[in-house]
């Protein structure tokens, strides 16, 4: 198997993490996004959805998309388990993973692709030019403040975010938070049990992945 | 167990369809998402998120979000398959339900709650108000337009979404394009190969559930 990778983006950091948690290793390619490496013929023929991560398998297929190349690795190796046990377990550790997925990861992406001038014409990942619309940018940030809300009173009832366990959902808000720290200073400011978890999560070794 | 439903929504509509797949059915209660309900109290205390779909289990426990309760109940009765039985198969199925649920089912998403005067100030589903910005329905159009082309290239060479066998992200893929229609006119014009699918699936008993 093999890693398209890019260190400076934050769903490949989901899988390496994970990577790192399960003890997988295996090579990896960067793709350079900054250099649009992503948009070249080469890459289009392993993911024509132009993302990275993407999992190569021994017999060529591509595996696209961070959760599912991590339920993918799940299947294959089961332990030490980072989806949950049982299935309520799974479900919540799933649905914590999905909300952050789509609240903050996404809501991040907005404020980062729509602000900065680096992104200018390509507000959303993928093959299609998109136009930035500053006011999603504004609008992304009210959505980071919501998303640490919810963080917070959920640290504050939970160990960790899919329950007493680390599992994946720590990952994807691990992920999350730092991203957000990118666009928005004094984000762990006055959330007391986000910094908690914060501090723990980030000293595990697969933190630096 | 008992589903928190709306039938006019497209997210409970694709459990509802995977239930009626599975041979699965349960109580319903039907939140009235046109008359706010969901922001009241009563549900808050189901689901803070303010969302549905939601499955309460016999326990109490609340599971949010149209997949995570799909794999929940997959797990549960795994009989007949719709997430795919090998560890490929079921990475493909999760990326294009992934990739419909990101590009489709959010764009399409944009686009309504973007324009139509029974969302103003409700851009975003959830507990936190938003004004709707103009620019991002106009960006939603375009992003149905892409995964439109998308959707045609992949049903031109595979029999359905996933793969060979109905799955899970064929009901995704027809629950995303009739909520398209809502928006697009003539949406499956000079688009044959999703003409020809989308006859095969929509005659499924499921479709009507």
């Amino acid at each position: 198997m093999k890693l398209y990778d890019f260190k400076g983006a934050p769903n490949p950091r989901r899988v390496r993490m994970y990577m790192a948690e399960k003890g997988i290793s295996m090579p990896t390619q960067e793709i350079d996004l900054m250099a649009r490496e992503q948009h070249e013929d080469a890459f289009r023929a392993v993911n024509p959805w132009c993302t990275v991560p993407v999992l190569e398998l021994d017999d060529g297929t591509h595996i696209c998309e961070a959760m599912t190349i991590i339920r993918y690795l799940e299947a294959i190796q089961p332990e030490p388990p980072l989806l949950g046990t049982t299935p309520v377990e799974q479900a919540t550790i799933s649905m914590w993973e999905h909300k952050l997925e789509v609240d903050a990861m996404l809501a991040v992406g907005e404020v980062l692709r729509n602000s900065i001038h680096r992104f200018a014409g390509r507000a959303l990942p993928g093959p299609v030019d998109h136009e930035q619309i500053p006011a999603l940018a504004e609008r992304g940030r009210k959505r980071i403040a919501y998303f640490m809300e919810l963080l917070e009173e959920r640290l504050g009832e939970s160990e960790h975010v899919g329950g007493a366990d680390f599992s994946v959902a720590d990952i994807t808000a691990l992920v999350a938070v730092d991203f957000a720290a990118r666009v928005v200073e004094g984000l762990l400011d006055s959330h007391p049990n986000v910094q908690r978890w914060h501090e723990s999560v980030s000293a595990r070794p697969s933190a630096q992945a």
